[in-house]
């Protein structure tokens, strides 16, 4: 690529991304109106518990009734990272691309558990450290082999960055019609130490970014103590060297090219009033990355689960937001906010569906006699 | 009712059930194959956590791939309690032949979940106070018009809590076939009061009867102060009265219609080889009952959900049972049932159609360097 065109390209993408984020507004629809809605149906009030909490959420994004929610797109994004070359993970670097081939022939739990929840899967390459131009159902939005070793230095550079936030936007925004919902999933052998690395410096507590450290370290995908511990070492030394305060920055030194994508999604989703289901750790800490680059886009963000991976309720707790599932889901891929799915158009179904006491003619609440 | 019909009746029904009783076995399908098909595919060993400890239960009680799971049947089974006339519930007792005509025209949550979920609804009628023949798609099974006072006395006879067991087992044995899954709801205002005595009565622990009623005691569909105490103390009364030990003579002393065809339903499904989708605290006291008459029905048994009422925790406690999800529902209906059938589904989808790291030819985890 010409110098010329590489700067023409960070001058598109910077707009895009501009673009993008003057469009995103908090939810549009007064929460009031949903909310009597709900208390008027044929049930003791809020005993659908976060059932009826996310039917609430759902309106405010939708209006009331919310759904039905026919179209629903996983995203799933997926980047190779140079720390992996220091054995952070319990598999080798190799596996992010045949995983993606996995994706590609529908074998994988995401395929299988997107098939059962009725939504479509869009893979999408954004720096796989191999070429996958030949497998099909793979997007190519590569914007380089793998990054750099976060440990030693910045993982991308700033344009790359945003040229991995722009083709995220791109994948929700250049479709013809935006999802109805959308999911953001992603595969790419050791990026749980980048998404810790991510979450220690935007995550908003009373402890310095050292202290964070040891807080969101976990086993990932199965480490032994020795890994861990070099894993630990590691996220310190990215994050001491770490200046930037500015999420963008952060996302350049630190993250990844599928975090940035993911990120992207999100960012696109919001503004295109699309609620946008969070899976696990490492996607959780690209919504970290998109609300700390547009706090309003938070509002369109459902938590799908919670995973045992200690980074990630940092990360969920910062946005504020609380799972629906609590299965010990530490997989990734989008699997989480699959299984979700059911529970977001049963929630919207409550809102379209169901009788009002009014209506079926039956008795509210008794007096105390 | 002649003598003479009532004492065939209860022959038949004794009959019926020792029949159901002798046919329960363990699940038959062992579990080492279907743990190393597990194994096998293309995620980190124990990645999906909570739905890959599913997906092996599954195969023990199908075989290995279970599923699909295309005909499931949510049985809501509805009774009227005598105790509901010394104000126990928020609600007036006629709101249970209310929400009845509210399942039958298909207003209510359970019709609503049910259907996002792609299950049947099959509304029975085991005991409710009043006259629904002219209801369509309510099953007539009354057992009698509500049960009596159980803080004054048995709710019902020995005989009539074996009719309702029999009731139960034959809406799932008399069908043409016996649906994929099944699953179990109620509505009967008053029941967590039953609920809670029949689960002080029959749950396993270290503390006496009279302490255990302090522990399952909780607000139900949302009581004050003044009506829990109330509830309290009648269950007190009630606990203290029950000399029986035998689970079915605990359901006759403090149990309810719906609860004892609840019980049925599981038990009959369990000698089907069916799995049994258990809902909220009366669904769980139900299955509570079930498995105290026949242990081995306890392996066909599903967790679907935790509510807040403390004892349902106490039940599922003593049934060793840990649940799929923690929405905060209180609604039963069989709502959180329905809710949790799209991840029976999905489980048994991992064994149908995940690939193997071997079909894929993906790396397995690396030694460590």
């Amino acid at each position: 690529m010409s110098d010329d065109t590489r700067a023409r390209q960070a001058r598109d993408d910077d707009r895009l991304l501009a673009r993008t984020l003057a469009a995103i507004t908090p939810p549009p629809h007064d929460p009031v109106g949903a909310q009597d809605h709900i208390d008027r149906l044929t049930k003791p009030p809020g005993s659908l518990g976060a059932l009826e909490e996310l039917a609430l959420h759902l309106s405010t994004m939708y209006g009331d009734p919310p759904g039905p929610f026919d179209d629903v797109v996983v995203y799933v994004l997926a980047g190779d990272h140079g720390v992996a070359k220091r054995g952070v993970s319990a598999y080798p670097p190799e596996v992010t691309a045949q995983m993606c081939a996995n994706f590609s022939t529908g074998g994988a739990a995401i395929n299988v558990l997107s098939r059962a929840a009725g939504a479509r899967v869009v893979v999408a390459d954004l720096g796989v450290d191999a070429d996958l131009s030949g497998l099909p159902n793979v997007l190519d939005r590569k914007v380089r082999r793998g990054t750099d070793d976060l440990a030693a230095g910045p993982a991308m550079r700033r344009e790359e960055a945003v040229r991995g936030l722009a083709a995220g936007i791109d994948l929700v925004a250049g479709a013809e019609h935006a999802p109805d919902l959308v999911a953001i999933g992603e595969m790419g052998i050791g990026n749980t130490t980048a998404a810790s690395a991510v979450t220690a410096c935007l995550a908003k507590t009373e402890v310095s970014r050292a202290e964070l450290v040891d807080r969101v370290i976990g086993p990932g995908t199965g480490i032994d103590a020795e890994r861990l511990s070099r894993k630990r070492e590691l996220v310190r030394a990215a994050v001491h060297r770490v200046q930037a305060d500015d999420p963008v920055g952060v996302l350049a030194e630190v993250g990844g090219f599928e975090i940035a994508g993911m990120a992207g999604v999100a960012l696109g989703a919001a503004a295109a009033g699309r609620a946008v289901l969070i899976d696990g750790f490492i996607s959780t800490a690209a919504a970290l990355v998109a609300a700390s680059i547009s706090p309003q886009a938070r509002g369109y963000f459902i938590a799908s689960h919670r995973s045992p991976e200690p980074g990630h309720t940092v990360a969920l707790d910062t946005l504020g937001l609380e799972p629906l599932l609590d299965m010990r889901l530490r997989l990734g891929e989008g699997s989480g906010a699959a299984l979700a799915i059911p529970l977001v158009r049963a929630a919207a179904r409550i809102m379209r569906e169901m009788a009002t006491f009014e209506s079926a003619g039956i008795s509210g609440p008794d007096e105390a006699p």
